[in-house]
C-alpha cells in the first residue's frame, strides 16, 4: 500500500511525518525467517491462546451443570472447521496482498475509506485485548503452578506489562531464533501432555481433580452452545498475523508464508481437539485457584517437573503473544497517523526505531483493562475475538472483491473459499455480540464507533489545516521585509552581549527589552546599560502585575504595529554541560517563549548561550 | 532584608528571578489583621499541637507502666515555663524585625552564613513535618470519630494533601476572618471540654476508658522523662510563625504582633495544663484506636454532638495548619533561590502568585512521609520539634548578637531573656537528638547536613555561572557579523511560504533544508519547490539513518565553519486556535529545536504560523 498520495501527508511541521513514508510496512527486520521459524515469529498469539480457549468454553458450559461439559468436544470439532476454512481464507491472502497486509490495508484497498475506518478501530481494540489477556492468562499459569502468588496477581501481570513496555521502548529486537526454544518446549509440552492423557484412562496419582460443578444445573439449550462456540473462538485470534507481514518471510516468500500458516493451522487445530478430549476424559471443570489448561497438565503427567516445564513456558510464551501486539499497535498507529486519522506523534519516532507514543498508549490500555477486570481472564473474554473477527471478515469480503476485480484463473473458486470464510466470520461476529452483550461486549460495541468517530474528527482537521496551508497549490512568493529583532534582557552580562551581536547580525532594527517589578532593580539595570553603552536601546517595561508574560506581549503589539516590520524575539538563555545542572536554570525562558508564540505571531528565538566549564 | 547586593541575583536567564525581589517578605495579603485575627491567620499551627503533643508524652510514659502517667503533669509545667520564656523572646523578635524575618533573615543577619544555612536547611525539613504531622494527627481525629475509617486512614490522610496541594496551586488566599469560625469553634470547644472534665470528679457514663497499661513496668528513670519532655515540646512548634509576619498586621503592627503572641501563649499554655490534668483525673492512656484528646473529650461531655463539634473540629483545625506550611516553605525555598541556594525554579512564579515548584515538592515530601509512616502521628514526632527548637535557638541567639551590637536602652536586658531562651531551647534541641535519634530523629540528623550540601552546591555553581557571564564587569561591544538564515522544510505550503518571508527579512544569505528519508518524497518535495521557485535554494539531506536531528547537526557544522556567519535556524510550526489541537501537532519541532539548542551555538526560532478557522 503507498500513503504517498494521500494529500496531508506532506502536512508542514504539523505533519512533516509524511516524508517518512518508506518501506517500513513489514521489512524492518534484518534477517528473513523460513517457514519453521515463522511459528515462533508471527504465530505464538495463535497457539498460546490454547491456554484460554478451552477454558473459556468450559466456564460458559458449566453454568449449566456437570452434564454440559461433555460438550466441550463437538463445539471445539466446530471451531476447528472454522479454523481449516480461515487458514486457507489466509492462504489466499497471503497470495493476493504478498508485500502483507493487514486487514486495515486490504479493506482500504478493496472496500473503501469507511471499511477501512472500521477495520482500524477493531485492530485497535484487538490489539489491546490481546495484550490484556495474554498477561492475565500468562498470570493465571503461574499462580496455578505457585498458588501463594495468588493474592498478587494483578501486580505481577502489571510488572510483565512494565518490562514488555521498558524492552519495546528501548527498541526490542525480537530474533525469531531466540523465540525458538521456548516455542519448542511449550508446544512439544503441550503434545507430551494430550499422548500422556490420551494412553491412560484415569488421571495420574497426585493430581487432584475437584468438581464443583452440579450434575445437571439445567437444559443445554442452542443460546448455551452459541455462547460456548463465542468463547471457544478466542482460541482463533492471531490466525491472521502470518498475512499481515509475509515480507518478513525469506524468498520465495508466499510459498513460505503459506507453509506457516498450514503449519500453525495444523499444530492449533489438534491441540485444541486433543485438550478438549482430555477435559472429557478427566472431567475437568474449571476452577478458581488453577487454569484448565493445568488441571489437564496435571492429571496427564502429574505434578512432577514436567508439569512445572508445561506450566511455566506458558507463562513465557503467553508473555511473548502479548509482545507482538506491542509490535503491531504502534505500526498501526503509525499508518493511521500518516493516513492522517490518529496524532501524528504516533508516527513519529525517535533516532531509535521505536514509536514510542504507540508503545506507552497500549501499555496504559493494557493495563487499564487488568486493573479494571483484577487480572481476571475470563472477565475479559467476552470482550475478545469481537475486533478479530470482524477484521476476517473484512479481510475476506475485501478478498472476494479482489478476486471479482482481477480475476485471475479459477478466480471463482477463490472468491467462493473467501466468501465462505466471510459468512462464517461475520455469523460468529453476530454471536459473539449477542450472546456476549450484557457480559461485557457492550464495551467493545462502544468503543469501536468512538474510535472510528476520532479517526473521523481527527481526519476532518488535517483536512483542515491542509486547505489552510494550501497544500497542492503553488504559494505565493516570500520577499523581504524590514526586521526588528526584539532581545529580551534580564542583566548584563557575556551572555546578553552575545545575544545583541547576533540580533544586529539579522535586524535592521535592534531593541532590547525587559521586564523589571521594581525601582531599584529597574534603576540597577538602567545603570549598568548606561555604563556599557552597547549602541541598542533598553525599554524596561514596569507593570502592574507580576506577569512577564504579558507586558511583552502588550509591547510586542504596540511595535508591531508601529513598525510593520517582521518581529523576532530572541531569548538569551544559559545552556550548562551537563544534563543535571538543567535543573538549575529558570524555566522562564521557555515560559515566555511558550505564551509569545501562542498569543502572538512573531517568532520567538531561543538562543543558547554554552558554559564552557560547567 | 535585602537580597539585591548579592552579586548572582540579576544571573541573566538562568537567574532573572533576581530582577523580581519585591516586597513579597509578607506584605501580600491585601487585607491587614486585628490582634485577634492574628490567632486564626498565624496561630493555628501552635494551638493545633494540643491534638497531638500530651499523646506523645504520653505514649513514651506508657512504656513504664500506668504508674508513670500521672507525670504528666510536671512535665507540662516545664514544657508550659519554656512556652513563656519563647513568647517573651520572640515580643523581643517582633520589635527588632517588624519587617518580618524567620529564624533564616535572623541568622543570616547576625550569625552569618554558616548559621543561615543551617536554618534554612532546619526550616525545610520542619515545613514537611508539620505538614505530615498536621495530616496525620487529623486523620487520627476523625478516624477516632468513626472508627470503620481506620483501615483508609492512608488514604484519607493522602487525599486531604491532594486538596490542601489543588488549592494551593491555583493560589488560594486564606481570609483571617474566614478562619475565625472554626478556629473559635476550636478553641471554645477545647475549654468546654477543660472546664466540663474539671468540674467533675468521674468520666461521665457511655465513655469508655481501657487502661492497656501495665500497673508498673519499671522505674521512672530521668532518661524517660527527658524523653516525654522532648515529645510533649511537639506542642511547641508554632510559637514562632507571627513573628515570622510582622507586616501583616494592621497599623501598630509591633504592638499587634506582640499582643497576639502574648494571647497564644495564654491559650496553648492552659490547654496544656488543663489537658494534662485531665488525663490523670480520668486514668487515660493512648490507645491505638483512638486519640488521647478523643478520649479525654468522651470523658468530659460524653459520646454526644458536643463531642462529634469538638473532634471535628479537631480535624479542620489541623488540615488549616497543615495549610500554613504550604504559606511557609514556598516563599522560604523563593528566598532559598534568590538568594542561589536553590534552584531558581523555586522563585518563579506565573502570572498566579503561587511558587508552584515549592508547593508540589513539599507535598511530594509531605506524602513520601505519609505513606512511610502510614500515616501514624506518633511514629513522626520523634523527627518533630527538632528543626523547630534548632530554628528557636538560631534566632534566639541571633538576638542576643543583635541586641549587643545595637545597644539600645536595657540591651542587656533583652540580651538575658534572648539568651536564656537560646540555651533552653538548645538544651531542648540536643535531649531530641540524644532520646529520640534511634526512634528516627537520625533522619533528620542525616536530612540537615544533606540540605546545607545542597546549599552550597547549589550556590557554588550559580558563582561559577556568573563568573563565566561576568556580572559586575562591563562585557564586549556586540558588533554585527554576516547572517545566515537556515529554514527546516518539509513541504511546500503558504507556512513555508510565511517563513522564507521571515529568514529572507532576517538574514543576508537564506537557505532551505529539508532531511528526506526516501527517494520518492525527496523527488516530489524537489519538485513542488522547482515548481514555486520562490528563490531560496533547497538542500535535500538524505541520511543513512532515520535520525532528523544528525544529519541538521552535522549540515550547520559544515555552513558555520564554510560561512563565519552567525546561524539561526528557523522552524515553522502550525499554531492550531484551540489547546486540544496542540495534542493533534507533530512533536519533532520541539524535538529539532531541543537537539539544536543541546548541540551547537546557532540560535533556533520556532515560528508559529497561527490558523485562522480552528
Amino acid at each position: 500500500m503507498d500513503h504517498r498520495d494521500l494529500p496531508n501527508d506532506a502536512l508542514g511541521a504539523g505533519g512533516e511525518v509524511g516524508s517518512e513514508v518508506g518501506s517500513e510496512g513489514g521489512g524492518e527486520t534484518s534477517e528473513h525467517i523460513t517457514s519453521l521459524e515463522g511459528i515462533p515469529a508471527l504465530s505464538l498469539d495463535a497457539i498460546s491462546s490454547v491456554a484460554y480457549g478451552p477454558e473459556a468454553m468450559l466456564v460458559v458450559l458449566a453454568t449449566a451443570g456437570a452434564g454440559a461439559l461433555a460438550k466441550i468436544e463437538p463445539i471445539t470439532v466446530a471451531i476447528v472447521v472454522l479454523l481449516v476454512i480461515l487458514v486457507f481464507s489466509y492462504r489466499q491472502v497471503i497470495q493476493a496482498y504478498p508485500d502483507g497486509g493487514g486487514c486495515y490495508a486490504v479493506s482500504k484497498a478493496n472496500l473503501g475509506h469507511r471499511a477501512s475506518l472500521l477495520a482500524g478501530a477493531a485492530l485497535v481494540v484487538d490489539y489491546v485485548l490481546t495484550v490484556a489477556v495474554s498477561i492475565a492468562a500468562g498470570v493465571a499459569a503461574l499462580v496455578s503452578a505457585f498458588p501463594r502468588l495468588a493474592p498478587d496477581g494483578l501486580s505481577i501481570g502489571l510488572a510483565i506489562l512494565a518490562v514488555l513496555t521498558a524492552l519495546n521502548l528501548r527498541g526490542l529486537a525480537t530474533s525469531a531464533r531466540a523465540l525458538l526454544l521456548p516455542t519448542a518446549v511449550f508446544i512439544v509440552g503441550i503434545y507430551v501432555v494430550i499422548v500422556a492423557g490420551l494412553s491412560r484412562s484415569h488421571p495420574v496419582a497426585g493430581a487432584q481433580i475437584h468438581v464443583a460443578v452440579p450434575a445437571a444445573a439445567g437444559a443445554i439449550g442452542v443460546l448455551l452452545v452459541l455462547k460456548a462456540f463465542a468463547a471457544g473462538c478466542s482460541a482463533l485470534t492471531g490466525v491472521e498475523a502470518i498475512a499481515n507481514d509475509v515480507p518478513a518471510f525469506r524468498e520465495p516468500k508466499v510459498r513460505r508464508a503459506m507453509r506457516t500458516e498450514v503449519l500453525l493451522g495444523g499444530i492449533l487445530g489438534t491441540m485444541l481437539l486433543g485438550l478438549s478430549v482430555l477435559t472429557v476424559r478427566f472431567h475437568i471443570a474449571p476452577e478458581a485457584s488453577q487454569t484448565v489448561l493445568s488441571q489437564i497438565t496435571g492429571a496427564s503427567v502429574g505434578r512432577g517437573a514436567a508439569y512445572y516445564v508445561v506450566d511455566l513456558s506458558t507463562t513465557v510464551i503467553l508473555a511473548i503473544a502479548a509482545n507482538t501486539s506491542f509490535g503491531g499497535l504502534p505500526v498501526l498507529a503509525s499508518l493511521l497517523a500518516r493516513d492522517n486519522l490518529l496524532p501524528h506523534v504516533f508516527a513519529l519516532r525517535g533516532d531509535r526505531p521505536v514509536y514510542r507514543y504507540g508503545v506507552v498508549v497500549l501499555a496504559l490500555l493494557a493495563a487499564a483493562l487488568l486493573v479494571a477486570v483484577d487480572a481476571d481472564t475470563n472477565a475479559l473474554i467476552p470482550l475478545f475475538a469481537i475486533g478479530v473477527f470482524t477484521g476476517f471478515t473484512l479481510s475476506q469480503t475485501g478478498l472476494v472483491r479482489h478476486w471479482h476485480h482481477d480475476r485471475p484463473r479459477r478466480w471463482w473458486a477463490r472468491a467462493v473459499l473467501n466468501g465462505l470464510g466471510a459468512v462464517m466470520t461475520a455469523v460468529a461476529t453476530v454471536i459473539f455480540v449477542v450472546t456476549k452483550f450484557t457480559a461485557g461486549a457492550w464495551v467493545v460495541v462502544i468503543a469501536v464507533p468512538a474510535l472510528i468517530f476520532l479517526f473521523t474528527r481527527v481526519g476532518a482537521y488535517y483536512r483542515d489545516v491542509a486547505a489552510e496551508l494550501g497544500f497542492g497549490e503553488v504559494p505565493p512568493m516570500p520577499g523581504a521585509e524590514k526586521s526588528l529583532v526584539v532581545v529580551a534582557v534580564t542583566a548584563v552580562s557575556r551572555m546578553t552581549a552575545a545575544a545583541l551581536g547576533a540580533a544586529l547580525s539579522l535586524g535592521d532594527v535592534v531593541v532590547a527589552v525587559s521586564v523589571q517589578f521594581d525601582d531599584a532593580s529597574a534603576a540597577s539595570l538602567r545603570a549598568d546599560w548606561d555604563r556599557w553603552d552597547p549602541g541598542v536601546d533598553l525599554q524596561i517595561l514596569r507593570p502592574a502585575t507580576r506577569s512577564v508574560t504579558k507586558p511583552m506581549l502588550a509591547y510586542l503589539t504596540t511595535v508591531e504595529a508601529e513598525t510593520h516590520a517582521h518581529v523576532l524575539v530572541l531569548i538569551p538563555e544559559v545552556e550548562p554541560k551537563k544534563w543535571r545542572h538543567q535543573l538549575l536554570q529558570n524555566q522562564r525562558g521557555i515560559l515566555l517563549a511558550n505564551a509569545l508564540r501562542r498569543h502572538s505571531d512573531v517568532g520567538v528565538a531561543r538562543m543558547p548561550f554554552h558554559l564552557r566549564r560547567m
